[in-house]
């Protein structure tokens, strides 16, 4: 059935981090899983992150415990105290070691835990966790959400030889969503048996086409965490090279990572609309990104795109305070199909079609540098009052 | 009188750029002026910033000419034609070189220039130039405004000996400013007698801590420009070294030039605060420079300001991503001179107060690092509703 993944078992609860939604949750898998791990490049890292970067070095998880409602960052010694026992009381009630642990928090920052919550919390959720269908994994999404609007879910299946290989992601968003993660969390669970060093692999390459690739306000927190298991329980062929049953997979995870990371976007702080800023023909496929994100987090560019203003003149600005090589008399520059820009000079236009574009929920912008063979996507969205009005008063 | 400078004449109109206010300024110095210039880094230059990077070089400039309304840029070889005119009209209505003509634009990005309503204009107020009072530099200072809600001038004098120097200076701001500049423009006027060397080296270590030293929305425009004419009528004992009188002209200069930077963050689209964030304790001043920037850019830093949130983690966050080096336990924070973080955490801090303090019109923000011995001050204001409506539609 859609969303059950073999071997994993999962369960949230409200412990009291939160007014009333659930803000802790406990993913277990019956067996020791493979995991990779990518982290928040801030140099204030929050005490989970300090601590889940020491056990995923082993690259053995069992079992991952996250809260929403506070970040536990800024928190000084007594914060990674609290990380550890988070880890300790999971591995004991679950009866593994601490090191298969992995934790990880959202919320604010600089407010020590409530930490007789959360153990007592974790210690109720692991006296009873379950196998998840497809609606279990939707309130474990929920029971790590902080300001999203709606869960974040992905699923997706596939055969390797005769086997069925399933895998599942849930994601949190909202705002300080930028690349190399944001206070973004993700966990992908999959019962694939692969080798750990071609889920490395993997899970490094989609990382930077999906999660590091968005942006939503350009900053990054202290937070961000995306981390993947496979505990093989699906019994394939082991994958241990690229083969065809490696692309498969990586497909597969594409698939679920690229649309979690869309599904921030969509649901980033007062988000009105979804912005796929596409980069043709550049240098080197870095550049193309550098290029695409130097857009995407311009707030000229942003607040253009929230009033379906044809201000190409942002886009050209911005590209040119990305940094990357590009010549100015190349650039030319598309509203969906419609050619807003030729050779670096704006073309004659039909306003009333470009702004009929812009007015769309979805929307396309293609660059084209012409001066390479390579491209990248971005994706981001608008920005609106609402983003005001969440984070002028997101403490008090 | 206040705001005379010796031998500068200057005239304005409305030239038909803009709907109905002045959109066309002409300054003229009755000898030839030594100048120091400084312009955008960002790589697509408007045309008139690519003409006048390369008049500046001969280091004599006589007269500036400058539109609002339009930034000529983005407007290909034709833009590089209509900024020739420019220099070209002037230089032949006031008799002088072409070379020592300085060009400027501001305005929206990508649009020909209407030139022959321009070349009309400039010889219209080449036919009538006056000398200046203060007043008159007022109205100099509305003619190159696009965006702003009020003129930016400063004026100072000083004595070298019996003789009194004056020093002018007018800007505009007021979307796009970031640090190297952004649709920033600023001339400013002297009459002092200095050697160019020491014009230049006085300028850059001032245009470093003022308008480098700000933040708008952290988007560079194509156009930003800020030039000083100095024409030696004071006839002053010409300032040739770094002396008592050097360093006279120096702190007048950043007098002025601090305060024209000041003045465009207060003016900042849809700015409701102006904020001062001071770095102390850094290793190096470039790095407390970054700093600053990085948490006057941050989006949520900025938010968490307009609604006087004493949201600390966001200071702390925007710091972990300046790249910079620092200890996480050694930085405190300060709002005003209330102490909010102590060695990376959050201390017991009277929310009440910090609140009080926030929901000033002027907020100050301390951070020390406790690692070095270098500071820096920047600039910037809240993120407010108000920002977003302006840029939405600006271009519609």
């Amino acid at each position: 059935m859609k969303g059950d993944i073999r071997g994993f078992k999962a369960g949230s609860c409200h412990c009291g981090i939160k007014k009333d939604k659930d803000d802790l949750l406990v993913i277990y898998s019956e067996v020791p899983a493979v995991a990779s791990a990518a982290f928040t490049s801030n140099k204030v890292k929050a005490a989970p992150v300090i601590l889940s970067q020491k056990h995923i070095k082993e690259g053995i998880i069992s079992a991952i415990v996250v809260n929403s409602g506070n970040a536990n960052a800024c928190t000084g010694e007594i914060g990674l105290l609290h990380a550890n026992l988070m880890a300790e009381t999971t591995a004991n009630a679950l009866n593994i070691k601490k090191q298969e642990v992995f934790v990880a928090s959202t919320g604010v920052i600089g407010v020590v835990l409530p930490i007789n919550k959360v153990i007592s919390g974790i210690k109720k959720i692991c006296s009873n966790l379950n196998y998840c269908n497809y609606s279990n994994w939707q309130n474990c999404a929920s029971a790590i959400t902080t300001t999203d609007t709606f869960p974040k879910i992905v699923s997706d299946s596939f055969m390797i030889g005769k086997r069925k290989c399933n895998i599942i992601g849930i994601a949190k968003g909202s705002g300080m969503i930028s690349p190399n993660l944001a206070t973004m969390l993700s966990f992908i669970m999959s019962d694939i048996l692969i080798n750990k060093k071609y889920l490395d692999i993997a899970f490094k390459e989609v990382i930077s086409e999906s999660f590091n690739s968005i942006t939503v306000d350009g900053d990054m927190s202290t937070n961000d965490t995306v981390c993947i298991l496979a505990n093989g329980l699906a019994e394939n062929k082991i994958i241990y090279k690229k083969d065809r049953n490696y692309s498969k997979f990586l497909s597969s995870l594409r698939y679920i990572m690229t649309n979690l990371a869309k599904m921030i976007v969509k649901d980033g702080e007062g988000a009105n609309k979804f912005i796929e800023i596409e980069i043709l023909k550049a240098r080197s496929k870095l550049e193309a990104k550098v290029a695409g994100l130097s857009i995407a987090k311009s707030n000229l560019f942003k607040t253009a795109m929230y009033g379906g203003d044809p201000n190409w003149g942002r886009i050209m600005s911005a590209l040119g305070n990305s940094g990357i090589y590009f010549k100015e008399n190349k650039v030319d520059i598309y509203f969906d199909k419609l050619l807003i820009v030729k050779d670096g000079c704006g073309v004659n236009f039909n306003e009333k079609e470009a702004h009929k574009i812009l007015s769309k929920k979805n929307i396309k912008i293609t660059i084209n540098l012409n001066i390479g063979k390579e491209e990248s996507k971005v994706w981001t969205c608008d920005l609106t009052e609402g983003y005001i009005k969440i984070n002028a008063h997101y403490r008090t």
